[in-house]
């Protein structure tokens, strides 16, 4: 790449770090971003520059936001008494995506990992402790992942709540909607059968 | 969306523009660079702005660049009395990325494409032709795309320059033809490269 103009390099490398971008991914895009109509380009760089300045956590959940507090806080249209616990501000995109939650949220920004170091005084479990005192919150969803750190941040945190809200609920877990049977892991059949539900 | 911050929303509106992402990848894209450390994101969108100020076409190649003429038609370790004329910048990217070609270049800015309204007044064609005329070159390797414009392109650009050079080429069909010379891989390209046949 000894030839190749030094800010298209730059883009490039720039580009590559993106998760899923790879060396000819960011080429592609390079040169797409090369022919894009200038305003266009601008737009796109004004927009990550305004990421970073207008993004930051909500005092209240902890998602991040441009308005403190965030629109799932303050949304009138919903429900005050039910909160759904996610590790991270992407669970809770993926969340609303599904377009069926209506409740409110709070994000704990991240899961244990006695591992990696990440014990709970690194995630917002005190202010949700505080915020259940406060109290107009019957049921709490636990929506951690459903894997090893997510299920010890469920149980953990399920345990500290339970004599400050009505009901704690985890996401289920078992087979995704029209998958196969025979692409299921043996955790997974097991989970799928045990949540079993009567029809 | 509709609860989504602004700057989140806007960003992801601006990925999605890119070649190859959809709503699903422009969120996760958007997510990690909200995640991403201030310097390095504002690397990358001072790398778009970068691209858009500073690079222009070669006076001599048309290729893309920050310093005319560009680095392509100033090496000192290129071989003069071989050029190879493309269709795009991104032709040129892709065969310097197979790394066996050592002549020059020149960009033709396209295709023939009729029913397009692109006819060669819209290609640098005369400038090849002048370039051509000023003597030096002895083969001329023509790198257009294997498709139906590529190849009527040229034909045409063939017939004008024959007299003005001593040898004219074609890269050879190892490429599949209908394809495009962006996916084509490395080896593939240097076969074409190797099997080319003189016109």
């Amino acid at each position: 790449m000894a030839d190749f103009p030094e800010p298209l390099v730059r883009l490039m490398e720039g580009l590559r770090k993106l998760p899923g971008v790879g060396e000819k991914t960011a080429q592609r895009l390079a040169m797409h971003l090369l022919k894009t109509p200038r305003p266009e380009a601008e737009a796109l760089a004004r927009a990550i520059l305004d990421l970073k300045d207008r993004m930051r956590a909500c005092s209240s959940c902890f998602n991040v936001t441009d308005v403190d507090p965030c629109r799932f806080c303050t949304s009138a249209g919903r429900i005050d008494s039910l909160l759904c616990v996610v590790e991270d501000p992407k669970d809770l995109m993926v969340i609303e995506r599904g377009g069926d939650y209506r409740g409110r949220y709070h994000v704990l920004g991240g899961a244990l990992s006695p591992l990696h170091g990440v014990g709970p005084d690194a995630l917002h479990i005190s202010p949700l402790l505080e915020r259940l005192r406060r109290g107009g919150v019957e049921e709490v969803i636990l929506a951690t992942n459903p894997n090893v750190e997510g299920e010890a941040t469920a149980t953990y945190v399920a345990r500290l709540i339970r004599p400050l809200v009505q009901r704690v609920s985890r996401i289920a877990m078992g087979l995704p909607v029209g998958s196969d049977l025979d692409y299921a892991d043996a955790v997974t059949l097991s989970r799928a059968f045990d949540g079993r539900r009567e029809m």
